[in-house]
């Protein structure tokens, strides 16, 4: 049986494709799903995508996955600077995180500089455009093989 | 047919002329409603005054904005000072913002000086009582003619 | 007649018992509430023992204790350390206020140090484990008494 | 007899309407007279609009001030966020204080964020181009009922 | 055989119940000790109540209680802000320590928001009035229990 | 002949004994030169008092002072906190400068702590009220004996 | 009877006269004694001046002064830069306090520009070397008067 | 003809797979150039992997990429923080950079988390091990295509 | 036509020559008027040289030159590091800015290091003594030509 | 005999003239080499020209005209910023020198705002283009005449 | 006759080789005064070792070293970070001064990275375990000599 | 056969003893190698000394030693205060290090205060002189033993 992948995505990402296209691109997050099951059937992983303008919301996406999924992809959006409590939930899960942004944060405002999720998390990546998520996918392969 | 305005009010503002009267008056968000609606018909805008403790349903009225508002008047609160992704959320709306704070928040605790949605309002306002909504309608009233 | 006394909890809390118990112990939420209710019951006292993962929710529990409670025990977990929204509705709330951390948040990172609900509250305890809820509930008692 | 309020206006506003329109746009510092005189009218309130370029002068106005108005409006221009000087002057003042920028300076440079004169001031408006003046009258109008 | 728990307190606090009741409530010193000593004689503990107004003698008492003392209550003081040796003197001593304030300091002050003694305690209290020694007490005996 | 001492007078000062009396006190400027005239005959100093709301009329005060002065007694109000030049002008001053501010200013907002004029000043002192000229004066009296 | 006037010195301060006569002067502290004996005999007070090298011992000086002095004048040497507890002992006294330095600290390392005394102190002065212990006398004087 | 990618590789890095092996792995310099080399075969990239402890080494290795190479991908090793230079020699490249770290420095010492090369890079990778090289070519190819 | 080019100076600039030689040398401001009219000549430049210790005043010749200069070479002494107001007196200039100091200011205190009139001017130049105006004043005239 | 002077120039300075010439505009290290030989001829001075990418090469360049040259003109490029080594360098060398820096540094990013090599420096330079070079050799023969 | 060497120790050092072995090793404090006193024999100076854990008593032994002493050697434990008062007294010496830390404290938490002590000390050694009172013995020979 | 130690020096001490001697004094980096050679003897241990103005010449210095040396000696002059690779290659080197400076950098520039090598460093020294070496040798000797 194959291991499940949550891709978990934060506040405003539902918007992705939709808006500033100059940053973030033309994909939407159902173009990121369909890319990722692609990509996990053929590495032997099932994907689960979600998302949530909630950080409420984004915690209990992370309990799930205590009981559900293997590894966790996050792209915790703006949540990434402010959330000590999105910190600690992934404390709370033992598997393999990964970090996502789809733009390069460090060339933007200095509040987007520091993640609280980058303590937790066992790698990042930041400017990748959406071909971030089916890289962290690939690394998340090997660390779970 | 009239232009669209959202008034957002950000947490505890469901509490406006309940809690603290000496900082926040005794007008309460109803009032505020009723007042704007009666200017904004003079001014030929339709008003929709909506309220929510939660970060993320702010962040979700901000994104029905992008549908069916020309305008955005929003006193973020609490949030003002810690919420990156209503930011983000506002800066994915392409209409005019304008920031409207009930108190003089300069005057208060430091971390109240600072605000995330400053960055991209094209307006900021506080301290002029609850009479600041309708300062900021009239704004906006020139400003979408 | 009893007063009540709120205790809420914030986000990831309703792991307690189930996730690093060398930082948190073995006790769950519900052996929380069971050892505060036969403390209450001696005291005087009815507990109600509310969780929530959203900084709204907490909100609208505090909020909510404005009209049923006397008293708050509140361990706002992360927020803590960055909600000024929860801040804000504390000081919406008249009687006595009690911050609880199960860990000593001291010797942990640093952006654990700071309080924004500890400018509100009466009394801020840490590191007593979840013994911390009945030593708190205890000086309720002599407060309200 | 109507009340006095001043409208007194920092360094290089003798320049407005005449330099970078694309921050500060079109309108002199006659025409914001003129409206400002005909609001007035309207309002019960006389308008007396002054400028100078020196930190002392400014003072010196607001010293007047505390003999002939009832009320200030002021934009102090960059002296904002320099002058504890001007600061000391209005707390010398007894009346309502209206601080009003043309531009959003929060979204300028960062020593621009700072307000000295936002310590004393009733209330703060910035961005709402030429026409804050209007508004913060209006609110000085209801003020001084 | 009881254990035996040192309750340390470090400058002015022989004024306790003497100055600045508003802050520190009537109780003295010698009331604390005795309500203590009741209630450790229910927990099965011997209590030793101590001041100095002197950094070395609080140093001091810390290195006999590495004789003496099963556990420590300590109250510094101000010294609670400032005194490395304190800390240090507490690393040497390898029971449990809680460290007590009667007044909440996070409210007060901001050079009286950091603790070097919380680096090493257990647990620390602030705000509960004198019913913070005897709250820790109750700790110490669930502790050494 | 006497040698003639200046006491330069910042901003704001002509309003003393006239504004804020519970924190500057009821006597006015006229009443300092008249001590201060009748304390210096005795001590064999002339006095000559001035004051000035401009900078640059402190500035070239000072510069006066170069040509006719032995002494200087600086209050500089608000500038204190904020002018290099002031600090300019008093190093190309070769006699002794003692600083006066009436009231603690280090009781006050954290922005009234630093002095630029300290870095120069032989002596500085602040919350002796008005006698604190005189104080002044009485050392002046030693340092130019 | 004439009131009592503590006058307290802080460390180091016994050497007085003895050390670094280019900073601190040749008069020692039995000089300083001497004129403030008959100063204060002129002006109706009595004078007791103390030293000591030890924080505590300061601390104790203060809480007699409590009984026996109507005011403090102190020089707290080292101890103005890092001690709470002194502070915190003065704020347990009625009296008026006058902090005095002997030379201008402001001039001198950073450190020495900030006093914990200061926040509680009416007055502080600095640089006007042993002269300064009369002229806070003098003070001292009127303000008991 | 296939286009010319580099991988530069900074300071210690010729000790890759030889030392703490817990951060970094057991894989070589020669092992990543031989990964590399393969995988840019199948997506028709010519890799060329260099390194140096220099940091004109390397500035000098960005020189010559201007004349040879398509894109840049590079490890600066510890000058990642520290080489301003190093950012100066990238902004004089004109195609794509991608930044590469093998373990996640934001989980180490606080100085390793600024880059200087991040403000110039297009996308920035971290923690991903010695793959990371390879995610980051793959994300080359994309983009030069 | 020859064009004309201000030479502004700040406060205290009327001393040159006359205070600390040391620092600034033996040349006074007419020197410099003379020296700079000379090669000015030479280069084709008219030369007008001001000088005012008034903040206003400087604000007030930059308004002047919008209307009568080509170019602006400014010594703002002491206002280069405290004057916002000039800054944006300048940003309303149209022609080159050059600005200099006589001194390395790099070299002396700290708040010496920043100046506001940096971020305008086209070129600044500190340490290269009265020469340097004429430095300035050779590359106005490459800038005008 | 001729005075030798040294022209040291930092990293990325041989692609002077050929990377963003909006920045440092057209002309290379060769033509201000030849520009500055013949004012030198002019001047009396043998110019020696000279660049590294290396930290170390610029040290022992520097250590070379301790027996070569009577003066230093440098441009450090980025080592400006971080080169402790360089000021060491320098301060081991006894004739002038003279910064230089192409571009205005002060108006980009932060990090080029501070400079070590300032600290040694007897005049700095930023924003005068190449002509830079020119204009400090000319100081350069007036301080070594 | 010998000159005498004072070897001062402050607070927690009379427990040395009873606590934190891995930190501080195993030797006490008398072992190392009989190591020092055997190599000063050969050195020809005489050693007094002293210990107090109070900050007023390190500085009275300091000034008795006035009077008796050719040099001290201080290992002034946690004071190093915390005592103005200590640097005080030891700039009132006039010998040579070294301080010794047994452990590397800039290994350990930032607050022991910096030293009041290192302000005066002629040499600061940390981390040669207690050999560093000897090594610190063989310079002192050398400087005395 | 006896173990090597490797004596590393950097920038600028190839001119030791030849410059700014009232800092550094008058040995020369040949002196220090023959006084190590000589004692080294003594203690059984032989001396390999080296000198590199590059970072990475330093670097790769401490590479060989992970082939060749038992134990390092490192001043790396200025390259302690800047340079986070050099420490990177001594995180990959397992035997002891000990870090000396020859003159005392606490007494120095706030940036000569920090030093990423002492993190990594058993033992830091500072002030000793040039005897420094030799000091740092004999604790060699013991901790190789």
């Amino acid at each position: 049986m194959t291991q499940k992948v949550f891709i978990i995505n934060g506040p405003n990402l539902n918007l992705l494709g939709k808006r500033q296209p100059e940053i973030y691109g033309y994909d939407t997050l159902d173009d990121v799903a369909a890319n990722c099951a692609a990509l996990g059937a053929d590495l032997g992983l099932t994907i689960e995508l979600k998302q949530s303008n909630f950080e409420g919301g984004i915690i209990e996406m992370i309990h799930e996955a205590r009981e559900q999924a293997a590894g966790i992809i996050i792209n915790p959006g703006a949540y990434t600077h402010t959330s000590v409590a999105i910190l600690d939930a992934l404390n709370a899960f033992e598997g393999p995180v990964f970090e996502v942004h789809i733009s390069n944060v460090h060339k933007r405002e200095s509040f987007r500089h520091h993640s609280y999720v980058s303590l937790r998390a066992d790698g990042v990546m930041a400017g990748f455009g959406v071909q971030g998520y089916e890289l962290a996918l690939r690394r998340m392969a090997v660390v779970l093989a």
